[in-house]
């Protein structure tokens, strides 16, 4: 296969969307980047346990969740020595193109999915042209199939051309959770990268316009807490019990009542809850499943330490006791203005592009930054670029899709800042 | 079959005990006990809508759940005649035994089963002798089958016997979510019953051991109030979702400041609570399940009307609508001192009983309080007795189990009371 | 003057009226209960600091509200030494009165007032007859004016009498605030008591009507919860704050969220609340002061070491430390039934007694209990009687009064219960 | 007096300091500014209900309050014409310069003070000199004091230059509560104003800085909430209250808990908040006083709306009834660049400053913006400028204090801006 061919990019996108699989389950969609990989001719290819720090993953789900879509892999015919090398999770891939002396330049690109269910209405592309989801209940409904698509088309296409340096393109797993960032970050791949770009696809910028700067991401952090009290017949011994509904409940009104800070934006929401069984026992168990943000990451960390201390202490009030995880974490970021001039003036020239936007905000989270920030901390430069797309549906909505002329658009100009950036160094 | 014989009810039982069915699905119970009130030949049998009041009923389940049970009761042979006329969750019958001139006495027993997984341990007495639960997840924790077997049995003897007068033995469906008492009070079959006689096994009461009048039952109200607020994404646009979750733990938190009251006690537990789909979505639904309770009918109200306002006020202070239902509910009842001393005779005369307790207090809810209240508001006398059992684990736990030599002590003592009461009424 | 006189009696009751004086404030109450006792002649008059264990004292005022007060009899011409024996609120007596062998037998009465502005209505008797309170904002609205006035009585009359024994007459400072109690139970005066009445007037009961054995008393403890943060300007920088209001109002919320106790009643209540200084800052000080109830001293024990809990949690949410002081606590207390049968006796016997009611529930609370205790732990007997009063306004209202008629009740019933007990016993 | 004099106008500004007077109660001061422009020879001047909108005014005290007040300024020897005009706090002035023919420019000058105690350490200024306050609790701790004299100095330098137009300085009373600045924007005194220039002294910039546009204004509401709900004996009667203080409570948690929102700064307060009467009372009556804000006028209006959602659901949860009253209010507000311009230019030129300032935000509130924006909608240009000066402590901190080289700075750079402003208009 070609894949600097447009026919076989667009076929590739298709084939991704029919398979969506959520964080760090990634199994055939992996196995599929890998054999493009493969096919191209990379000069070396990270896969498992070699593409992250094991020890920061987040948000990485059971065992039988994960054992779910590895079998699910395994029956649609994915090779089960690549399936060995993911067990437990370790999904996503690093490739390495070398190309003589020369910068090294990163691409990244995340290739999770959502827990949404796919729409059928007829005037759904991807229903009717017959590549919705397989996955009931799962769906790429914010074009990380289309993303990991770009990663393969620039690798491809420079491959082609006459870039000298090292390119490393990152197929990051665990996005959407923002549980895979802070491994990748930490693996060591990206601490010899001089200049990293990110991508997406979208955010409500339609086909032909780009953003060369992205920036404004909240920062932010995903919190789990779990509350154990002590059961009790409400009816016969109330006083027995240690609520851990009344815990949650405190806990609750007095996150969202976390003073505002003079510094800047946060944000908080207990955006899952719950707990107990039935309505005469005194609830033993509840949680809370909520994000804490921060317009910078120091108002992120102001936030979640003092959510920290709401869910303690509400806990302590009904005698209850608690455990608190991080399930998933970004810091805030900011694209270096080269790297965005050099993917301006690149975009510029393209005769897809016919509006150029130099920066934007995000006003969400993504944990690109995590990548973005090691590189910057290491010595490198790194920017976050949008590639506009008309969608149909919004964002992480059942009628999401993107626009595929949009892919070609969002290679190019890649391929194009990668070799510009690359000459331009020395 | 002969249903005054001992093997054979203790047979009945431990059939019923393999086939536990939750409120409103006693299909198979139903027609067990159909099969038995035809065999030993009652003079009028009330079953399907015929048993209720059917807008009083309570707690009945989902159409997809009532289904799952019909189903399974078809499968195993259940009459298609009987299932229609059972549709729709119509469970439970009356059996009327008509032998002359006399007062009409009533005994009420319930049928249901509890969501409780059964023990299989070893030295768990319907594991080792082969009657456990074939319904995965559902089991007889709290003696229904034996219940239901006490009915039959007495039916059986006093239809034996020189009994003078109409017996009326209601089997009484969804006693466990209090949601069948009200509807069998109101369907008119109780308005002529002179003397009524409810039973329960147990309540850590040892064999050999009966409580000829139980009070002291808790007045119940099962309230559920489901909050509809609106979604938005957490970090891009707080304002705009009206959080069900922040109505919810608000609703929580007052509900359990409802004043104490002079007059009595009362009880409040928000037993089931949550809300909300993932941590960047402002919760757009959320949900408390509990229940309310008072010592007397009047608290139980005075809770009612505090709690309804609390959930009211909560969803408007977020911004929410609410819609609540009462999921079952029961009055707190007395014995009848008259009724209280012909059980305490003759079970003073029964060998099977070593230990005589004249009254004492239940502590929890129950709705056959409904039945006794309307009984006692027609003119007639109402009583309910315990018939104590030696039972391994607690009411309402896996290791239950119920000794059935007290099977016998139940049917004599309250055939005999039945017959005793007729007996002493002009 | 002659204590025995029924004139002289309501004379003093009245003077008393005129100058109520509330907890550990009875300058010129104690000032003129001394008086009396030296006139009656009794054998040992205790003062001072020689009243009460000091370290028990509970709900002693600030060190200017006692000056405030000690100035004030000062300025009416109390003796300078007494006052310099009761510097620091070492209010209240103990009078003994020695007649030989026999029994020691105590009485208890309360001699404190209340923060309310008493009547001027034309139909308040006091204010009609001149002796309205003369101390604007403090009112004797309890009776306790009347009950010092019964101590006195029957000192006089049993000194009179041909009782053998010892009697023991406590004049109790800070009942009100039940405060005083513990302290003086812990003085040593009551552990040779053999039996200990304690009285009240009124109660509900008419002029006429006695009890002759009140129990029920809900234990009590008044709880001080002081919480401190840091303000910081609201608009400015909210972030700097540690919010003692939000501390405050958690507290307030999960206080009445104390689960309801399967042993009896229980009570709770943040009486007072409050904090802040101004609207832009944020709040440092905020304080709750509330009480808990039992139906007994372990249920009243529960709730405090909840609510305790309850405090601290609320201020380590906030970020904020507390203080909590016990500020009056009392147990709940039974009266023994050989006393109440000596005083159903004497009191069967009296002409002003018309209506004889053996036991009777106070429903609220009041620490004679404490010494009650004391007496019935050292082997004595103890019983709290009340002698009916009409009274117009209700208890702790500014137009309670006292039908001065039931005074001499009080005092001939018990002056000859005191009488009888010696007597009775060996 | 010669009101150019240095020396006169720094006496006029100790005069006013020793007697600082709050919002609506500036009798002695307003007497004292209409005395001094009497002398400088005013046009026209403006008293009493002349100077504002009678019905837009705000936090107005209760009338006692006012009266001490007044009869304070009357023992001072105010002219009792004056007070009579000013009866009911009607304080503060417009003194009116017509100078011919030419454009009209304002200058609005805060006059109140702040209800704290001013410092008595020796290296306390206004302590060591003699003209600390002499209304002890009561202090000129934001520099008002000052303004005050700018506003007399401007006038008086105005009037001996060739100025040349129409001049309104405004003497507003009752910025500390942001109750003043709406009475005074709808008196229409303001409609023919072509520029207006607002001053602040201090905002922690030294003496010789000055800020020519002062902008970021947080927009402000301040509410009252009054909550009455039934006493009733917390121990006897527990379900016969209506609890107040659970609804502040309740109020208080959820206030906090409004939702953030992403169009820009928001902020919240419960300052005050407060309620009951006594331990063993329900309580009946409570209330919060406290303050809403936003980056602009919608963002607190959006919070002003919630919060009266918060408190009146509270109130409604509780069964209390509850008074809501908007206490004080300014909405934001930008200083027009044309008017920055102008001061930018006098100021660079003065040898008074040595540093220029274009642009800085408040970051708090201040009413002013009322007049600005009355006079930006009818067709004028506004400008709020700052005039540093070094001061020891903080504002609104017992220790402030200006110093008073600054005041010639003011002064003299608001003259030549007003004589500018109407020399280039045409």
């Amino acid at each position: 296969m070609d894949y600097t061919d447009r026919e076989t990019l667009v076929g590739l996108r298709r084939e991704l969307h029919r398979v969506p699989e959520p964080a760090w389950c990634e199994f055939q969609t992996t196995a599929r980047i890998v054999e493009a990989c493969r096919a191209i001719g990379v000069d070396d290819l990270h896969v498992g346990r070699d593409v992250v720090d094991a020890d920061a993953r987040m948000a990485v789900p059971e065992d039988a969740e994960l054992s779910k879509w590895r079998d699910r892999a395994s029956a649609a015919g994915v090779d089960e020595v690549l399936l060995d090398e993911m067990a437990g999770g370790f999904t996503g891939a690093v490739a390495v193109l070398e190309r003589g002396e020369g910068p090294t330049v990163g691409l990244r690109v995340d290739i999770d999915a959502l827990h949404i269910t796919e729409s059928e209405a007829d005037d759904h592309h991807p229903a009717s042209e017959g590549f919705r989801s397989e996955h009931e209940g799962c769906m790429h409904a914010c074009g990380h199939d289309g993303h990991a698509t770009i990663g393969v088309g620039v690798l491809a296409a420079v491959a082609e051309s006459d870039f000298e340096g090292t390119l490393k393109v990152v197929f990051q797993p665990a996005e959407e959770r923002v549980g895979g960032g802070k491994a990748v970050a930490q693996s060591g791949h990206l601490d010899d990268v001089d200049s990293l770009y990110a991508v997406h696809l979208g955010l409500d910028h339609p086909t032909g316009e780009v953003v060369a700067g992205v920036g404004g991401f909240l920062a932010v952090s995903h919190l789990l807490a779990e509350f154990e009290g002590a059961g009790a017949h409400a009816g016969a011994h109330p006083e027995q019990g240690r609520n851990a509904v009344q815990a949650m409940a405190t806990a609750v009104q007095n996150l969202y009542a976390i003073p505002r800070h003079d510094e800047g934006a946060t944000r908080v929401n207990a955006g899952r809850a719950g707990g107990g069984t039935a309505t005469n026992i005194i609830p033993e168990e509840a949680f809370v499943e909520g994000e804490v943000r921060g317009e910078t990451t120091e108002l992120m960390e102001y936030m979640k330490e003092k959510a920290d201390r709401v869910v303690r202490s509400a806990a302590e009030m009904h005698e209850c006791t608690v455990e608190t995880h991080t399930e998933g974490e970004a810091p805030s970021a900011e694209s270096d203005q080269s790297l965005v001039d050099v993917f301006s003036a690149v975009a510029g020239e393209h005769g897809g592009v016919d509006s150029l936007v130099e920066r934007d905000a995000l006003g969400g989270s993504e944990d690109a930054t995590y990548l973005m920030q090691r590189v910057q901390e290491t010595g490198g430069q790194a920017c976050y670029v949008c590639v506009g797309t008309d969608h149909p549906g919004g964002h992480h909505t059942p009628t999401f899709d993107v626009d595929e002329r949009s892919l070609a658009v969002g290679i190019d100009t890649l391929t194009d800042a990668v070799r510009r950036v690359a000459s331009e160094q020395p």
